[in-house]
């Protein structure tokens, strides 16, 4: 596939080729009401100015619903359903073109151009959806192993039902943020001493702050109550997908997760990107997940074995001295379970999910500790140091640190389908 | 405390006594709108009619912000704060009561009674808030214990975290349903062979459903990300509590629910009662909760040790013969974490709570087995019948089953503050 060619300028190695056009909310120095953009090389298309200009003029099918371009979240055009989404999308490709069929739409038009096409670094992006639920998975195996390995053993890693099911727990909705937002290092109940018989906690600034790399799938179809979605409808229910970093508050978790799961270790803040790279931006790099050596059940197979995305994740801390360092690299494909998979198991009860559903991944790691997607990975609980350049070393993370998680696929540089970053910075605690 | 007299109907023994005034969201046969509304005797009073009718006019304090009556949910209301819900609750008591200062607002005005005034039995009850989050705690000490005597043994039949927070996880705010939605059966992956060396699952009907007996509180105030609630602050965001009922598939939870907690087992249904009692009314109801022989950290500890609410609870299961049983009486006391210290915890992190959140206390259970909230303990894991009367018997719920929750403060019949009550009724499962 030799890579489009834009009348526009599209920097060679942007995340948000012409082979892209992911969605999400921006707003403007001219203009502070959140609205609908695309993202192309290094400027936003405002869709709400594109629809005012006419730009939807050679696109009949959207024209009754361009109203949803002035939403402050992607939800309403979410809703309009996968074809909707990929005739957008092509459309806007179309336009883009150097050999565009509508010429006058954008191209010839400096108008519009001037209106509609803002430079991102000019542009505040804001959370793409409204999260009615967020749902945390499970479903990258290594790290479920490893996780393991350090709180049980080796041969006891993974429990009985992992390879069953895509195993996952409720998150919290109100507490995602988007990329750029501080996260305030939480305060909450730890345990000094775990090994005395008699359990005292305290009530301390968090001392295990991690990340969990994952990706992030958002819901543009749900399904009534009672009425589980097949595997094949799941499909049609996958918007798109951003990164994900799940903050966790190791020691917290450990006190508090015993019997009902994760709850304050988790619930103070989880940070996405702001853009959603469409499920049809992603066709190409449809890949096979990792091998699942359990019969699975019938209503979890898929007909497609390439049901992950070949992404490439990588990690970087920043130290407030300002010393960057690459900590992770894996992939996508580090996922023993799909989205399809985890909606349709959320399902399968009768639980109903909503438009601006966000669903998790689990963390994503590789089989090496460059390749761990989690600090608690990469430093075996606290054990190891983890180096960072200009000498300095982390068994978690400090105050003023700042993680920078980014996604690509593709290697063609003028043909990349990537998801910019997300970024958060640690505060120190609230003194309470 | 002698009974408020009314111009106005009132049965006696009625929940809705003038000491309640519960509200709710009603749609009519003459208008389908869902709308404000407050219970009072046998009747609702619609509040949008009311106000359009001038029933606010000697209140002025509401006066610029009526319009939250004509909201289908709540939340507007709610996000007034408690000083308002108080003015307006009062307000209302005042207009009814027999010696009312203002009788020209609707004891002498029966073109309004007759615009404004509706039969509960014409009324249609609609959620009462949009729930952003759902948060389903494990406060009922009894039945924490009895569980951990099922699972795990006497003596370490509560965790060692128990004590030292309220422990809580994430629920699906999305399947939260009100009284009378039908239940169906879940489908689910179950164990059939638990004891097995190899594990292999099968997807099945739950052949263990339950209920929980619980209350659930909303929350009128959140909290800023990061910005932890007191444990005063959080009476401020107290808004009112409702009947629960947290359905839940026990053999889908036994085999899901290691490491991350209940997910699928709990995500179908969560039925609650329509009618929000506010913590105005259950003022005179607080007591003492159970005694906690922990040492509590600081930001738990609450000056008033009446923090919980002696609300007389009562379960009764009808069969599809028709036969009903009283099958649990307890009382809402029998929590050893109150909703402030849970909202407080759920808060420590920064995890932000905002109106309409909807907070669990977890199942309710007295000592003895008639006082047990859920059919786990009352069969001790489907090992003991639960004698119905007409000779059946129950070890979990059967298709058909009808599940009644009722609760209520107060022992005078002219003075009582009741919640009404929470209905859902089992259909069979999907066949799939
Ligand atoms: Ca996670
Ligand atoms: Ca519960
Ligand atoms: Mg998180
Ligand atoms: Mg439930
Ligand atoms: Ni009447």
């Amino acid at each position: 596939m030799s890579p489009l060619r834009s009348w526009f300028a599209i920097p060679r190695g942007s995340h948000f080729s012409l082979h892209n056009i992911p969605f999400g909310i921006i707003s403007t120095p001219s203009s502070s009401t959140p609205r609908v953009a695309v993202a192309i090389g290094d400027h936003a298309l405002d869709l709400e100015a594109f629809a005012a200009g006419n730009g939807f003029s050679a696109l009949s099918t959207i024209q009754p619903s361009q109203s949803v371009f002035s939403q402050p979240t992607l939800n309403a055009f979410a809703a309009l359903g996968r074809p909707v989404h990929s005739a957008v999308r092509k459309y806007i490709q179309s336009i883009f073109r150097e050999d565009t069929p509508h010429p006058d739409v954008l191209k010839n038009n400096t108008e519009l151009q001037q209106k509609a096409l803002v430079a991102l670094k000019d542009v505040r992006m804001h959370l793409p959806m409204q999260i009615g639920d967020y749902t945390d998975f499970y479903a990258g195996m290594n790290h479920a192993y490893n996780c393991g390995c350090l709180f049980r053993d080796p041969k006891n890693a993974l429990q009985p039902n992992y390879k069953h099911m895509p195993v996952g727990y409720h998150g919290r909705a109100s507490s995602v943020v988007v990329s750029g937002t501080p996260v305030r290092r939480p305060n909450g109940q730890i345990l000094p001493n775990p090994a005395a018989e008699k359990k005292t906690p305290i009530l301390s600034p968090c001392k295990k702050m991690d990340i969990e790399l994952e990706l992030g799938a958002f819901v543009c179809k749900g399904n009534k109550q009672g009425e589980p979605l097949s595997i094949d409808q799941a499909e049609e229910s996958l918007f798109g997908i951003v990164l994900l970093n799940d903050w966790s508050a190791r020691d917290v978790q450990a006190w508090e997760y015993v019997p009902l799961g994760p709850f304050n270790a988790k619930n103070f803040a989880t940070s996405i990107s702001p853009w959603v790279v469409l499920a049809d931006a992603l066709e190409p790099f449809r890949t096979e997940g990792m091998e699942n050596d359990a019969e699975v059940l019938p209503y979890l197979k898929e007909k497609n074995p390439k049901s992950v995305f070949d992404i490439q994740l990588q990690v970087d801390l920043k130290t407030k001295t300002g010393e960057s360092t690459t900590i992770c690299k894996t992939s996508g494909r580090h996922l023993l379970w799909s989205f399809p998979q985890m909606m349709t198991h959320h399902t399968i009860t009768g639980c109903p999910l909503q438009v601006g559903d966000l669903l998790g991944s689990g963390t994503i790691s590789g089989t090496t500790a460059s390749e761990y997607g989690s600090l608690l990975e990469q430093s075996q609980g606290g054990k190891n140091a983890i180096k960072l350049s200009g000498g300095a070393e982390r068994y978690f993370l400090e105050d003023g640190d700042e993680i920078t998680i980014t996604g690509v696929c593709g290697s063609d540089e003028d043909a990349l389908v990537g998801f910019g970053k997300v970024v958060g910075k640690i505060e120190p605690a609230l003194e309470i």
